[in-house]
């Protein structure tokens, strides 16, 4: 299956288990799956448990190593900073990624990890993979979080 | 006991495990250790088992929450862009750190991570802090590595 729509059945998975739909897989150089997640940052209780950082360690247990040479992050939202900044630390060659996030991307957007000079091992990166898709469900559950917002009178965000 | 010493123990004792030499430490407003944690990324097979990572996942875990509001995150060095974008989103109030890092450091160098105007959570921070001894015990680890390659015939990096 294309890795794009791996990451999408993770995010709709991550959406009904409540957390905000992002889901992400880690392909080995054959395109193999190595390991695939979704946000689950609120049921675990750790704010760093996004669906990138998950599917990244989870890869390494796999393969036995803490570095993942030749493998392809691929999600549906624009990695954060901490995201993208742990997909170098990992070695990966290349981020995929679905819809762009102005507000809290860190690749093509923000701090903008990879354009700093210090990076010592920058990915290739290719954006916008099946974006109308992959925003549409973000979108999807924040309309629906504000309105169940409003419904308790705790108003719009 | 002062933070900055036990992130420091950390460090060594990451040391004594053939680790890089990072320690941190998250305390509460009250200044009570809610966790403690060396670099673990070689033991981990985890390219993202920093210090920083580790302590803010475990104190989450103590607090059986999934941010840390109120509290520090101290370390030895200066933190990553990884590392920094967590502490905010884990909603450190404070981030204390001895040495600086040009190399690596995502706070007061490279990616600038709480510069970025898409910061949301943007930490009071503090560096420099036992600057001496939290730099000295990274650049002994490094000499005795690069030592040790020459020795076996790998150069100095």
């Amino acid at each position: 299956m294309d890795p794009i729509k791996i990451a999408l059945e993770e995010a709709r998975a991550a959406a009904g288990r409540g957390e905000v739909p992002v889901g992400a897989v880690v392909t080995d150089g054959r395109g193999r799956v190595l390991a695939r997640a979704g946000n689950r940052t609120e049921e675990l209780r750790d704010a760093s448990a996004h669906a990138e950082m998950l599917a990244l360690r989870a890869a390494a247990r796999a393969r036995g190593e803490p570095r993942l040479p030749g493998c392809t992050l691929t999600v549906t939202l624009e990695p954060c900073p901490m995201c993208a900044q742990a997909a170098s630390f990992f070695r990966i060659a290349r981020v995929v990624f679905g819809a762009y996030d102005p507000k809290g991307g860190g690749v093509d957007h923000g701090a903008r990890v990879y354009a700093a000079a210090s990076c010592h091992h920058v990915p290739e990166v290719v954006g916008g993979v099946r974006e109308g898709e992959c925003g549409a469900l973000l979108r999807t559950f924040f309309a629906a979080l504000r309105r169940d917002g409003a419904n308790c009178g705790a108003g719009a965000a």
